[in-house]
C-alpha cells in the first residue's frame, strides 16, 4: 500500500494557453463534464486542489455558476458526494496565479509537471516521478484542453511527463480520462 | 510488454437495466462525452467493440446521430482520428443481444465481468481478470451509467471485479474514469 493523504499533489486544467490542431495558441472553453470528472479523479485519489485556469470572466462566471450549484445549491443537497469532490475547485487566470497560491499554503513553490500525448526527449517516467511523489514536496500536474498546453508551457515546466500508452499505435485519450489513467498509475492502491 | 491486439475484449455501457440513487430500475439517457470518451479509450487500449446499450428508440437515434456526424459527416473530416474510435460503437437493444454478437464473431459465447464501486463477497481480482485476459477466450465488460448495474445483472455475470481504490476514502469516479482506469490496468503497457 503506498502513502497516500500526505503527498502534496495539485492538479490544474489549462484552458490558456493551449493549442488548436493547427498549432496556434488559443483559449479554450471550459468543459462541465472536465470539471466533475476530474474532480471526482482528484478526491478519489488524494489530490489536494484542482485549479480550473482561465483568463476569460465570461468562462469563470459559467464555471463559478456550475460549481455554486453543486456546493451551495440544489445539488449540495441531492448530492453531498458530488459537493465533496466540486469543494476542490479552484478558478484562477494564470498559471503562475496557481504556482504563487500552492506557495502560499505549503511554503515552497511546486515542481511543475506536464503530461502530453506525444513522445518527448526530456521524458521523465511514471517510476522517476513516484520518487519524487515520495519526497513530499509539492508538485503541480498541467493537463491542458483542446490540442494540448502550448510549447511554451511544456518547455518551461520542470518535468515533462511520458505519454500513457495503451496496447495500440492510438493514442488519443480525453484529457479526463489521461488525467484519471495518470492519478491511478501513480496514486492508486490495489 | 503485454500480449496485446489478440485480446478478444469487448465494453459495453448499460442505460438499461441500471439503478438510480433510490436503488429503483431505470433507463438512464445516452451521455454524449461518454461515447466520445469510451470510444477513445477503447481504441487506446485495443477493444475490438464498444456496444452502446438502451432499449429506447429515441435515445438509439440521438446516438445514431452524433455518432453518424463523426463516422460519415463533417466530424470525419475535421477529425478524422475522432472516427477511427466511435467507428467502434455498436447501439444494441439489450446485453442479450451484445452477448449473441460477439458469439456469432468469436464463435463461443463471452464470459462476463461487472464493474461496480463497491466491494462484493465474489470479487475477482485484477490480477486474476488478467490471468483470464491472457486465455483469449472473449471477455465482455459490462460498466453501468446512473447509479450503477441492476443486482440482477449483477448477480447474472460471470466474474464481479474488485473495486478501484484511490488512496482516499471517497470512491465515486465517473463512469469515464472508471472505464479508463480499468482498461490502462488491464492492457496499459508502460
Amino acid at each position: 500500500m503506498k502513502k497516500s493523504l500526505i503527498h502534496k499533489i495539485y492538479l490544474a486544467l489549462i484552458h490558456y494557453p493551449v493549442v488548436n490542431k493547427n498549432g496556434e495558441i488559443i483559449t479554450s472553453a471550459i468543459t462541465n463534464l472536465d470539471l466533475h470528472d476530474i474532480a471526482r479523479a482528484s478526491k478519489t485519489f488524494g489530490v489536494k486542489k484542482f485549479y480550473v485556469v482561465t483568463p476569460l470572466n465570461d468562462q469563470k462566471e459559467i464555471a463559478e455558476k456550475l460549481i455554486s450549484h453543486w456546493i451551495n445549491g440544489p445539488g449540495s443537497i441531492n448530492n453531498p458526494i458530488r459537493k465533496q469532490a466540486l469543494e476542490l475547485i479552484s478558478l484562477l487566470d494564470t498559471v503562475d496565479q496557481v504556482i504563487q497560491d500552492i506557495k502560499l499554503k505549503e511554503g515552497n513553490f511546486p515542481k511543475t509537471v506536464v503530461t502530453h500525448a506525444s513522445i518527448h526527449p526530456q521524458n521523465i517516467s511514471f517510476d522517476e516521478i513516484k520518487i519524487i511523489i515520495n519526497k513530499n514536496s509539492p508538485i503541480l500536474f498541467l493537463f491542458g484542453t483542446a490540442w494540448g498546453l502550448s510549447k511554451d508551457l511544456i518547455e518551461s515546466s520542470d518535468y515533462i511527463l511520458e505519454p500513457i500508452r495503451g496496447n495500440s499505435e492510438y493514442n488519443h485519450l480525453s484529457v479526463r480520462s489521461a488525467v484519471s489513467i495518470i492519478l491511478d498509475r501513480l496514486l492508486g492502491i490495489n
